[in-house]
Order: C-alpha cells, then structure tokens, then sequence
C-alpha cells in the first residue's frame, strides 16, 4: 500500500502550518503541529469540543472537498455541544487536500476570557484540573494489573500524563465507576498528576468556586472550570462578625476566649460551605460537581479559614504561621464539596498583608506596568500596593471603621436605602441624594415612590465621603475639618460644635465626630501611600487603582477631594472593583495565574507602617483637605477648592495649614 | 589569621579518608568525606547519636591527643544516649592531627540490622520517614515570611531537603510546637519531602508498625525507625473470621450482603487499632509515637483493609481496584495512630497473589539467588513462587483448609494444648506427640504434668500432617491414601472405612476422610509447583522455603514425605518462619527494599493455575504419597519409603500407582 501523499494544513488564527499524510484527522494534525484544538473526550467524537471551520487564504479557498465528507460520529452527533452550520468536528474530519483550518475561540483550550471590567487584564483559561475521557480495556486473567494501574496507563498513552496517583477515594469509586459506564470513565486529574475523581461515562463539566474571604463580606464566584464562565455569583455576610466587628477584635476574641479561635473557624467555614450551597443551587448544579476552590483574605481571614491560630498576627512582629501557597483539601476545611475537591490560597505578603492583596497584586498587574501604579484596597484595614515592572511596594494601614460607615452617626453598611451620593448646592447648602437601590436623585420627581419599599436608612461609606467632601467643598467644612455655620436652617448646633442635617426623616446629621473619623482614616490611608512613595523616591504617581468591597464604590473625585490618595490626574483615578475577588478568580483559571502570583508575592518589598518613623509626620500632615502640606496641582485643575483655613495660633506645627491638634484631640 | 593547617582523617569501617582543616569537626568531615555517621539534632551535641572513638592503623595510634580535648557539651551530656568510656560525640570533637576515626554501627543511619533467622538478608535500615531537629529564628517585622517558611529554609540549610511540605496539621501545630519549644522543634519529614509531625524541643525516636494481614491472624512488630529494633511484636485473630472461615467465604459475604464488604472492613480495621494499642502499651509508648505502618495481606485483605469491593477477587478474571504500591493515610484507616501517619502496601502480584506474596519475594530474594528457589506460603490458599536472578514465577494454588487444621476431626488451630508433632512405632504402631506450649513428648515422664493445665485439645494442622506421614510410613495408609487395617488395638472400624486412634482422652481418631482432606490439599499445592517448573522448563528446583503462619510449622522431612513439594534434597527444604511478616517489615525500615520489592513485582510472571490445562493432570498425579508419577530419589535417600500400592484394577488410569477416582469421589 503506497503511503498517503502528504498535504499542507494550515490553522488560524495560530498561523501555525505543516504537512501530514492525507486522510489524518484535523485534530491528529492539530496536534501535530502544537495547535490548540481542545477535547475531552480524546478524540472519539463524543464531547463536541473540537468543532472547526473551513478557513481561506489567497489561493485557497474554502472548498469543503479539501475535507473528508461529513459521516459518522458527525452526521449523527447528539451530544451537548450541537455542531453549528459549517463546523466539523475535528477530529472525525479528515484533511484530503492543502486546507486552512479555522479554529473558533470556542475551541481552543487556552481561550481568552473576556472580562466586564474594560482594561482588565484578560486570564488564558488554564486550570490546574482537567477532565479526561478514557475507555479501559476489560480485564483479562493473563494481564493481572489493577484497573488504577489500567487507568494510569490510558492516561499516559492518550493524554501523555505520567505517573498519575489517585486519591484512595478515586480507588474506590473505579471499579463501580467502570462497571457503570461500561469500561468509559471520566476522570478529573489535577496538576497533571493526581486524581481527585472519577464518573461513568463521558463527562465534560468540572466546577470551581473563587471565593474572596473578607472580614466583612465572602463573595464567591462559580465557575465552569473549562470553559471559565461564570455561572453564579453570591456574597453573605462574614458569621464572625458576631465575634467582634473589625480584625483585632476577632483577633482578642481568638486569643482571650476559650475555644475562641475554633469557633471563629467554624463560623466562616459553615458560611462558606453555605455559600457553596447557594452558588450551586443558583446553577442548577450540585456541589458534588465542585472539584476546585480558591480562596484570598487578609491573614487573620487566611489563618482563620485554614484552622491555623491568629493570635500572633494581633500585635508585632506579626508571625504568619505560614506565608506561602497553600493547597488544603476541602474535606478538611468542611466544604461539603465534590471529596477529591482541593482548596487553593495564594501566598500573603506579610503577617497583616495577605493573600488578598497578593491577588490584587496580581489581578491589577503593577508588576506587569510601565506606569507606575499605586493601588488601594480601602476598608478597615488598607492594604496598599505601589509599584511597575521594576519594583512592588505593599503596606498595610490601619483606617478604621469609618470608610464602612460604622462609627459614623447614621452610618449604615451598603444596603438598599442608605445614602449613597451626596450632592450639596454651594449657594443654598441645599442637598440632594441618592440611595442605594432607588435609580432618582431625591429631588426627582420619582424618588419618593421609588424610594418608598426600602425607605432612607441611614449613610453608607461613600455616602459620608460625598457628604464630607461636598461640604468641604461648599464652604460648611473647613480644610481643617471642622464644621462652620453657615446660613442655612440645615445647621444643629451641638455644644462647642455643628453638625449639617443631610436628611429630614429620619434624620441624619454630619456632625463633627464623623468628619474626624473620616480624616483620622483618610489620613491613616494617605500617609500609608506617602511612606510607599517615599521608599520608591517618587513625589508622584502614574495612576491609582481603588479597590475592595468599599473602595469600589467610592467616587475618584470625592477621594481626590478629600485626599485618601495622593494628587493625580483625576481621570487616571480609578475605581475598578473587586481586584481580590478577581485575582481568586484569575487563580481558580489559571495555573499560570497561580505561578505568577507565587513569584509576584515573593519580591514584593514590605514597608511596616508601625515602625516607619515617618509615617506619624505623614499622618499628622495628611489630616487637611485635601493635604495639609503636599499641593494638589491635578486636582485644582478641576475643581474649585476653597482657600484653605489659616492655621490657628496655638498649633503646633508652624508649616501648614491645618490645626491637628484639635483634629487628634 | 593564617589558614588551619590541613590533617588527614580516615574513616573505619568506611575506609573514607581525606584532609580538613585542623580543627574540623569529626562530624563535619564525616560529612565531607561522605562518611555516614547518624546525627538527629544537627550537631548540636544534644541527641547523642554520633558518638565515634579513636581508631589506629600502623604508623599511626589511637593517640587522644590527635582530637581536641572533651570540652561542652561532651563533658557535660545528659541526653538520651549517655557517651560510653573512650567514646567522643563527633559533633564536638575537633580533629587536631591525623586521626583514624571509628564509626561504630550503633553510631551509623544505615547499620545492618541483624535478623535472628540464620540466612535471612539484613536489611539496611533506611526508612522512608526520619527525625530532623531545627532552631529556627525569632519572627521579626522585617522578614514577613511565615514559620512553615522558616522551617523549610531550615531544611534546607541544615539537612539539605529542598521544598519540603508540610501537612495541614503540622500547619496548624507549627507555632504552638515553637513556643512550647522555644524555637527549637523536631520534625518527622517523609520521602525527604513531606513534613508529616512536629514536637517541641529534641525528639530522637520514631516508631514504626509492620503488619502481616492473614485472614486468620493478625501479626505485627512495633520498631524503632531509626534503630530498626522490634520494641514489641504482637497477634490476634482476624476478626473477619466471624464473617467467613475461608477467604472465599468473605467474598460471598461481600457480595451478598448489603453492607458486607463495609462491615468486614471496618472488622480488621478496628482489629488492626486494637493491635497497634497492644504494641504500644508493651513497648510503653503512646500510639501517636506511631509515624509509619506498612501492611501485607492476599489481595482480598488488601482491599478490604484499604475499603476497596473485593467481590471482583472472587472470580476470574480476578480484577484488582490497583495492583501498584498504595501510601494511604492512616487516618483514612481509622488506625488511631499520630495524625501525619501513612499506610505503604506493597504491590500485589495479581488478583489472588497479593502484597503478602511481593513481600514473601522481597525476603526470601529469589530474583537476588543463583539457586532455583521454590518458596511456598502454605496456608488455605498457597502462594508459590519460583525463580532465580533471571526469571521469577508465581502462582496461587487452592489448597483448602486441611492444612490449617480446619475441617478434619479433631482439628484445632494452632493453639495451647494442640497436637503438632507426631511420631509412631513402626513396630508396634504406638504414638508419641507433642502438644503445643508442653516442652516434653507424651512418652516422657514430665508429660502428664506439664500437660495438665492445657490439656490435649485436638490436632493442628502441622500435627495431621506428621500424623499422615508418619502412618505412611508405618504402613498404615499406603500411597494411595487408604487406611489399612495393622494389627493394633488402635485401629478403629468405620463403616468401609478404618480410623486410627492417635489419643485417647479426648479421642483423637484419624480418619480417612481426614487423609484424603490432606491428599487434595497437597496434590494442589505440588501441582501448583509443578506448573511453574513447567514454565520454567525444569525438573527439579535447588531449594525449598516453606513461610506462612503454617508454613513456618511444618517439618520439612514430612513436607517431602507427603509430597507437598517437588523432590528436593532434604537439607535444601526448609521452613523459614513468617517471610510475608518480614517483607513488611522489611519495606517498613528500607526505602530502598521498597523500591526493590516495587521492581521486582513488575516483572513478576503470573502463571494462572485455574486456566492452564495440566492443572487437573498434575493435580490427579500427585494425589499419592509422596507423589504418584515422579520418582523421589532425595527423599528415597533418606527416608525408607513404603512400596507404592498396586493401582487397583478399576482406576480409571492405567499408568501410576494411585486409586484418583477413590479418592476425588
């Protein structure tokens, strides 16, 4: 028999082009050449996966005689992935003549995911964990191997994966497994090496859940791990809140209570498998069908959720009981997810750094910039990240509560009828509102019958920062921070002080405490930046990220206005979301991801705030608005600011404009 | 400072020598020479194990003064191992001049441990899990990395284990480890990779538990990993046997009862905690002293142990779940022991050749012999193998339980008070016997007191063979098994039958049914034999080594009387007590003896006695005594066989001397 004379495949959009014999699959050939063409199901026209179309270039045509003719699995294919007009499966089509083979982003196995946020940077869909068909021959008296050895070997011969070890589960669900789907298993092998489980039959869904473990707020996202879509998306409330409101009041808790810390643990790890529960409910799957998790949170969080006593990461020097990546099975942590599952943390920078900001070190990508990016993850406690491709900086600063509105008079967690935006007429003082979850302005006609379900409730976080600021920036608040009478009835006098009443009923007042809590944040948060800017020798930044379950939701303006960061073009201030959750996701994706990010973590340069001797002159100075001593240049080209307040005879401080001592008091 | 002028040190029994700078540890240049000398603390003068004396050669003596003067610690040590007269601890004394130093075994990590059975192989104990002891720096907030970090840097520098990693528990038990130990901890690190405990302070011993799985008894040893010395050895029954007496029994019961397979592992699990309880309380440690187990067993107590179905075991093809090595968790066993812990089962040959038989290969070393072996584990079902350096053979024969005294009258398991050695009068047909735990033949005087608090409670099966062989030899069963009617008082009518009454009180009659009970069981075995020298191409094998908890009993000389095995000479057959028990504990003190026994089991050939066709030809021709076709001329040598008996007129087959169809009726 002559051999089949070879013909020239070439595949977009890979470019990639060579010669195979006539009469081999696509998929052979895109193998061949290094192409990727995704399969699960090896190659047996099973799964749908493979689909191609007929591509062109000059010369070439679109001929579909330069393929085999559709036959068998094709004409009769009934699987979840329905061929669409004109798609082949590649690997039942085979190539006659030279042809140009077009590979849909649907087909490729490292596809780009496109995220909502623009300027994201895109992940390749790469998880650790793969599904694998495979058929295994019947055993046979004369070859006494095991089926896990069996299935070792399918696996290396088909899917070029050596020396796999199941998990003991996956030894005991073989053989049952095999019985069922008549010697076709799936099975889900992770990092190429170890099986975490196995099916009957053909199965092509594996499931993963990204989950950001904030102090205040889990956020998880459920993901279809080979396609990484996300299929649901689902957030309660931290159960340990219970325990004490803020980190280190968890943290005594953990340390002074009996029990404390495991209790704390076992808080979190029931509301997260709860979460789990609801995702999947939400998917119409099953969390048996979770076979990957990834988690980030602040190290008390990352401690708590590993079982591990955060008792030292309460007070200097912070001893992390450890700092690098780890990978947990679920089972341990009590997930009520699939048995074989496997948890994933990213490394944390240091003992009150952690591995949330190693993952929005990673989603925002300043180690990948030419520009010098500062990013900042407002919520009780700062985490902030300065750097480009040359150098990152972290630090972690402690703002307090105020930035979520607790300890704020009428301050409210974000929730359908707190006060959200805060606009305040410079003639009249007057102010309209916005509230979270009515789309009007007060003073729209519509707002009062939107508005009526949920009512006013109070004053969320952003909702202070634009009140504060628009008063500032209407005369009421003085850069110094404190409240003046201005003529307007919205002004309650309160002892030696005033306070401005924002709303009627009920009624919510700004009143001197709360503008004190916010700059004593603000300032905590500015100066943080200041000792990172300092350390790189910079005065100034290319652009600033906001970030985090609060930072998102702050208007760049209003923090420019008030000073949480340092002077900078105002359109190159930006908030973009949840950079911590998106970094879990990049990792529950990504394999890639996850290497990055472990070599990221480890040069980040770590500045310790409570040991910088600078950073209490930082503090004292940062406490004006919008900066008792650095100018604000970028941010004076945009906005009107009033002159600020001289400083009064007895401060202590000759340079600047600001009283701190009334502000510390 | 000019350079320490360079000495020689010379190293017996190594014969390693080199030169060092004078005022080198003797430790430190065991080190760079590559001399093993056993150190647990580092060099710390703490553990006590690198205790070396001075040694001579001609022209150079054993002068004291050619190391440094006993200085702290040596002069001061309190540890565990007290420095013997003239003894130095190598990691304080400093070479001062050309010195031969003697490393004593006790001081070396790969001493030979010497085995009480003569021509055993020692094994060098190398286990897979060794003790490291590391100081590990303060935390500070300069070095944000975490305590596993440390630990692992530590590894590293100190004991050369590069990425190392930790298991969640020793996470969790890390810091607390540091505190008690004031930053000084010891940790159990396995395969040089994973850290599987850790203790505050110096530890120095880790133990270790062999375990021969039976289906009818337990055994098991407690050792020192390090030393390799057996603390405690210790048996009970298999509790499955309340399931089941035989292993086919407890496969049906796994088959047909709902929850079958579940109870009967949870049954020996259970059994297994028990016993490793019992070892720890004899060797006066806890059992979470207990770091590593391995565990051989046929492949349905493989499975069983390990929770695998093991109903695919009952017939051909005789699938196993896995056939390759297993490393389990312990406590996925339940076994009760220190939570790091893991379970290594060596491979199993085939589906009813298991682990026991991979270990029964690993000590007896067959494939490490120029000699032909014939080992053969003689129990209810036998497992044979046969090889030499260049070929090794198994197979697995079904003996049935006569041998193990079950289903003959008056059998009993081996136990106090039983039968185990018979010998009669050729003359006069009177017996004598032994009686297990009575240390004098029933023909002396002491007998009857010493019998007295166990009493004669019936015949083991090592007892009915001698009994058989010896009324063989009498001339009271010919060689075709019939039981003939001598001129004795203890001949005993029954029906067309006769008996023979070996005791009187309780009544001990052997019946014809008992012999043909033992002539089915050895036919099986010596066809079972047979076959492999088939496959092998010879006639005759070079040496015999009977194991088992059976095995081991029987006196080989009744052993080639019956016919049990190929004829052989008789100084050549031998019983070699428990070789599966000593595989196990073999692969417990040895990695390299697992990677041997891993080796040698792939290459394994199995020899499938259910389907090859001169099974049943063998089996009919051996069913006489000693064997029905082939000559024994070594046996004849040494032993006056009675003539064989002429084959009655209705035999089926003309050719032999045997009556088989009497006999299989």
């Amino acid at each position: 028999m002559p051999a089949d004379p070879p013909v020239t495949v070439s595949f977009v959009p890979s470019g990639r082009r060579g010669t195979v014999p006539a009469g081999t699959t696509v998929l052979d050939a895109a193998r061949a050449l290094g192409v990727d063409v995704d399969s699960v199901c090896g190659g047996r026209g099973l799964c749908g996966r493979c689909q191609v179309t007929l591509g062109e270039r000059p010369g070439l045509p679109a001929d579909p005689g330069r393929l085999s003719p559709p036959s068998l699995p094709e004409t009769g294919y009934a699987g979840r992935r329905p061929l669409a007009p004109g798609h082949r499966l590649a690997c039942a089509a085979q190539v006659l003549a030279d042809v140009v083979v077009d590979v849909p982003e649907a087909s490729q196995v490292h596809r780009q995911v496109v995220r909502k946020e623009a300027g994201r940077p895109d992940v390749a869909v790469d998880p650790v964990l793969r599904l694998h068909y495979v058929e295994l021959p019947e055993p046979i008296l004369e070859q006494p191997t095991g089926d896990a050895e069996r299935l070792a070997a399918a696996l290396a011969a088909e899917w070029g994966l050596a020396d796999v070890r199941p998990d003991h589960h996956v030894l005991v669900a073989l053989q049952p497994a095999l019985d069922a789907g008549h010697r076709e298993v799936t099975v889900a092998v992770r990092d190429g090496r170890e099986v975490v489980a196995v099916w009957p039959g053909l199965r092509d869904a594996a499931h993963g859940v990204a989950v950001d473990v904030g102090s205040t707020t889990l956020a998880a996202h459920l993901c279809d791990l080979a396609s990484g879509a996300v299929l649901a998306s689902a957030g309660r409330m931290n159960p340990q809140i219970a325990y004490g409101e803020d980190l280190m009041s968890r943290v005594s808790y953990a340390m002074l209570e009996p029990g404390g810390a495991a209790r704390l643990t076992a808080a979190v790890r029931e509301a997260l498998a709860g979460l789990v529960v609801t995702l999947c409910e939400d998917a119409g799957i099953s969390p048996e069908d979770v076979l990957e998790l990834t988690m980030v949170g602040n190290p008390v969080m990352h401690h708590l959720v590993l079982g591990l006593d955060p008792t030292r990461l309460g007070s200097a020097p912070f001893a992390l009981a450890t700092s690098g990546a780890v990978t947990v099975a679920a089972s341990t942590l009590g997930l009520g997810v699939h048995r074989g599952a496997r948890v994933y943390l990213p490394p944390c920078v240091a003992g009150h750094v952690g591995a949330d900001a190693a993952a929005m070190v990673l989603a925002e990508g300043p180690h990948r910039s030419d520009a010098l990016l500062l990013c900042v993850d407002v919520g009780t406690n700062a985490e902030i990240v300065l750097g480009d491709r040359h150098r990152v900086l972290a630090a972690s600063s402690p703002t307090g509560p105020a930035f979520e509105g607790a300890q704020i008079s009428g301050g409210r967690r974000a929730a359908p009828g707190a006060v959200e935006r805060v606009r305040i007429d410079r003639a009249t003082y007057e102010p309209r509102v916005r509230v979270i979850g009515v789309d009007a302005w007060s003073d729209e006609p519509e707002f009062a019958r939107r508005s009526r379900r949920a009512g006013v409730t109070g004053i969320c976080g952003s909702g202070i920062i634009e009140a504060v600021a628009e008063l500032y920036l209407a005369g009421v608040v003085g850069s110094d921070g404190t409240i003046r009478p201005v003529d307007s009835a919205r002004m309650v006098p309160e002892g030696r002080t005033w306070g401005y009443r924002l709303w009627e009923d009920p009624e919510i007042v700004v009143r001197q405490a709360d503008v004190r809590a916010v700059q004593l944040a603000k300032a905590a948060l500015q100066a943080g930046c200041r000792l990172l800017l300092d350390r790189a020798g910079v005065d100034e930044v290319d652009e600033v990220r906001l970030t985090g379950a609060f930072g998102s939701h702050i208007d760049p303006l209003y923090a420019a206005v008030l000073g949480l960061v340092p002077d900078c073009d105002l359109d190159r201030i930006r908030s973009v979301g949840n950079s911590a959750g998106r970094g879990s996701l990049m990792v529950l994706l990504s394999a890639a991801a996850r290497r990055e990010v472990e070599e990221v973590t480890g040069r980040v340069e770590k500045v310790e705030t409570a040991v910088e001797p600078r950073f209490q002159e930082h503090f004292v100075a940062a406490l004006g608005f919008p900066h008792g001593t650095f100018p604000s240049p970028h941010l004076a080209s945009r906005v009107a600011l009033p002159p600020p307040v001289a400083p009064p005879a007895r401060g202590r401080r000759r340079s600047g404009g600001e009283a701190p001592s009334a502000v510390v008091s």
